[in-house]
């Protein structure tokens, strides 16, 4: 059996394809290791997707999924390792199945990237951490530390003040990268500290982190300061998920997947992607759920004209 | 009294901008004719924004503007009839007044476009009509037609069908281009006819319409075909409504904006653009709320370098 198409990714993206395949009564699979993406890790409520106010990200993401079930839409939980095209079908292997489809939209997202510092290793799972939403809870009236200077870093420290006496955030630039709302919001909790040209050297500890260590990057030859904290949590960017494409797509200096923006084509024909996987600039939910409804009609098309 | 932002436009991709922007506690205005836009026109529920299943046009116009009233975002009922740069502002014509700022995000969506045949415009109200939510209750039990094979022509055709006899869908083409999700639905009213090929000649009628008139495009020397119609539904595509731009945009041969795709950005520093009235292919509501949203990120971006 051959599908028409396969999305592979949860997320937005994805499941906004899926939306605009079913409702195109393309024979659509969505392959998932999980649904939701990034947005199952969201540390505080989302408010930028329009027609929604607040909402957190697990509501969202059962709104896509009742969404994409309303329209029949078929999905299945997976892990996709390989992708390969044979002619003009693609083979997606995903566990230890293959499965075929005439077109395939990308929408894997990023993962998130490691700080790259002694201890950060060591530390994994003992006050090293990458979601607030899920640990944060653990640091009830202890000191943290959030490496970054992003949305990410601040709604991180956001969910974190509800639970911790104190949040470090440092950034390595001389200036943040936040939006004035989140800055703002961190500010009132009055338990933040900001600190800027951070040079982070490495985390210590004995059994669990006790401290970070950093020098401040206007004055290398400084001594070195040390931040109590039982917890660092590392909001360092991402990784974009496109390792199993192999050839198929060209891939920009950060790893994100290159494409046509008015057709979210790749290099490939019918191989389509969207979302935060691919190079578009803002990673934003509705961005992403934006993109996948183009990647969708745009396989449509290429499906309609690929059976003349 | 200078804003930071005015965007231009109240259909989606102009209130996803404004979410974003009041987000980022920009100082914006965002001005329009009505809410909206072209989802105050739709004909059928909405069933693609990723999120909301089934909604109506008006229910979701109701809840983008609750999400930007709970964000106490600005607006501004007017039209705009011009825009200028002198210097580094923005001046923008509203009604009687002109309005500054340093950034400008256009989204003023388009229009719907004439069909360009005789008796077109002596019979606009009296049986030619280019909203079927507005107008198609007139026609209970009585046969219309529409002009037109996308989507837009099939929703109005499935709206019609609630009240009319008999609705013939007349493409020019020879091929349909909505839906095959629309194509099936209108299928399954077993009131309509699709006519392919069609040549439409004019519009005849007394005081109201009476008759469409065609050829068979395959056959030019073939004899003119009446068909009794009591309303003419236009669904021929778009017109952008770009005109106040003067120079400052460069658009393309459909009257579309042209714009960096990463940036949304016109060849004019500081003005941004964003959903129909812009060269992006898929006219979609969450592909315009998509790109609101990347124009808004850009244009603080924008406002953020330009302070320095």
């Amino acid at each position: 059996m051959i599908f028409d198409l396969i999305i592979i990714g949860g997320g937005p993206a994805g499941m906004s394809a899926a939306i605009y395949a079913a409702r195109a009564r393309q024979k659509t699979l969505l392959i998932a290791g999980e649904f939701g993406g990034q947005m199952a890790r969201k540390e505080v409520d989302i408010e930028n997707y329009p027609g929604l106010g607040k909402i957190s990200g697990l509501d969202l993401i059962a709104r896509f999924k009742q969404h994409l079930e309303l329209l029949a839409g078929q999905t299945k939980i997976g892990e996709v390792f390989a992708l390969k095209k044979d002619g003009d079908i693609f083979k997606v292997s995903a566990g230890a199945e293959e499965l075929q489809a005439r077109a395939v939209i990308v929408a894997t997202g990023a993962a998130p990237r490691l700080a790259g510092i002694p201890g950060e290793k060591e530390f994994l799972g003992k006050g090293v951490c990458y979601c607030a939403a899920c640990d944060g809870p653990l640091f009830a009236k202890k000191d943290v530390a959030v490496i970054g200077g992003g949305n990410a870093a601040f709604e991180a420290a956001l969910f974190l003040a509800k639970f911790a006496d104190k949040i470090y955030v440092l950034e390595r630039g001389n200036q943040l990268r936040a939006d004035a709302a989140n800055q703002e919001m961190l500010q009132k909790t009055g338990k933040a500290r900001i600190i800027l040209n951070a040079r982070i050297l490495r985390v210590e500890g004995s059994k669990f982190v006790e401290k970070l260590i950093y020098k401040d990057g206007n004055d290398p030859r400084g001594s070195e300061i040390e931040l109590p904290a039982a917890g660092v949590f590392v909001k360092a960017g991402n990784l974009p998920a496109a390792d199993f494409l192999g050839g198929l797509a060209e891939l920009n200096e950060r790893g994100e997947v290159k494409f046509d923006r008015q057709n979210n084509q790749t290099k490939t024909e019918g191989l389509f992607v969207a979302g935060d996987v691919s190079e578009v600039r803002f990673k934003q939910i509705v961005v992403a759920a934006g993109e996948g409804a183009k990647a969708a009609l745009a396989a449509e098309a290429y499906l309609r004209q690929s059976q003349v």
